[in-house]
């Protein structure tokens, strides 16, 4: 079963060639996930992306058309490397302009911290024509909305902040619980009775985890469903199969 | 500029609704990433998607008419929601077959720990006709090549075991190296004289990463680039802009 069963979906866009190369570990989409969970939305997927002009536009159309929600993370500093903001205009065909009130929140905050407000700096001011902007308790520089599309900052302290800020405005859709049964049976010998558990729960999407210790078998059996007495059957379910096979419930 | 600068391109797709679920931290796109870096292949996207069988299908040969390479990881397990080697096929128009050397591998393995090779563990067995095994020195269970797409196991152990089977049979790029200049410099002011420099080495990609520090500033001047010499003159550069705006050198 796909989308965890809610029928608002997203999909995540991490723009970065830091991500492509190795050099940054992305703990972003880690994040998102499951905060959309937490909130009745299915992230069915998500792309990683080089700093790529013509890649950003196409990525950011495709995925629009095709979800309720995108969020894209990366690109939106100072420096010549970023460039989300002017694509995202781009894909949309709209203007980019100088937000005003991005503006004169960026001149404020360099004018307090006695920076200058130069070119650079005020690059960040940038957004498509008729955007509105996500506060960014952080480090002010703010994201920005246009339609169905959110542009967050790449860096995680920050895009958390801000993709906080955006939650509770989005619609929610029916929140989709999980159960963990853990066991020490192998995955060949639940197999075939996980899949009658899963034949006779459709609804359910009941997947399979091994850990990752090497010669303590240690498997996750995760269930989720929105229906919580639905879930609790297969809780059952998957806890008298280990049962039957003489295993052993752990944690 | 995209692709590390590399002519030869691959793709990742990490197959896991327990990626999307936030349930699992991902860990294989940057050890892919970083790997690929070291042999001088660009890996210019990423793809996050669910357990669904179109989705892998189209995924695939999507990615496999655009890149040189297509690594995917994640379900080939036996369970029920192991569904990516049927899909491949699929999506290749070819016979998913018991593969002989794979059954040989799978029932010998099984015996001699004592387990049962039934229909379930035998799953594993299956690929498309006409692939050849990727070998798996951890649990047996093998990935397979299918022209130039490589089918890898989820785990993360038991992926880079399999994916250094890989490496060696890969045609390999010219090296991009990289160069990282550390330094207490807001990128807001690094920004203008840093595009210049990017400017006069169209050739050398030049990122600005800042740190994650709250009130330091640490911002990473990260460039690459096949080149050694026009890489090192690229250093210098750096290393002058940071004195130049009366910055420090970290690290």
């Amino acid at each position: 079963m796909a989308n965890n069963g809610s029928s608002i979906t997203a999909a995540l866009v991490l723009v970065g060639n830091e991500l492509l190369s190795g050099r940054t570990q992305d703990i972003n989409l880690n994040y998102v996930a499951k905060r959309l969970v937490d909130h009745g939305i299915a992230l069915t997927e998500a792309r990683v992306i080089s700093d790529v002009a013509e890649v950003i536009q196409s990525t950011v159309n495709e995925l629009r058309a095709r979800h309720d929600y995108v969020f894209t993370t990366g690109g939106i500093g100072p420096t010549h490397d970023d460039i989300t903001a002017e694509n995202i205009a781009e894909a949309f065909g709209l203007e980019l302009i100088v937000h005003p009130e991005a503006e004169r929140l960026l001149r404020q905050y360099f004018e307090k911290r006695g920076v200058e407000a130069n070119a650079a700096r005020m690059r960040m001011a940038r957004t498509p024509y008729g955007a509105t902007l996500i506060d960014n308790p952080v480090s002010v520089a703010p994201g920005f909305k246009i339609e169905n599309v959110y542009v967050m900052a790449g860096v995680p302290r920050i895009m958390q902040a801000m993709f906080e800020n955006i939650v509770p405005t989005l619609r929610h859709g029916e929140i989709v619980e999980s159960v963990s049964v853990i066991c020490d049976l192998p995955e060949g010998q639940l197999a075939e009775p996980l899949e009658k558990i899963q034949d006779r729960f459709p609804a359910v999407d009941i997947g399979s985890y091994p850990g990752k210790t090497s010669d303590t078998i240690r498997v996750n059996l995760v269930a989720r469903c929105a229906d919580q007495p639905t879930l609790e059957l297969v809780e059952d379910a998957l806890k008298q199969l280990v049962d039957s096979l003489g295993g052993n419930l752990l944690d």
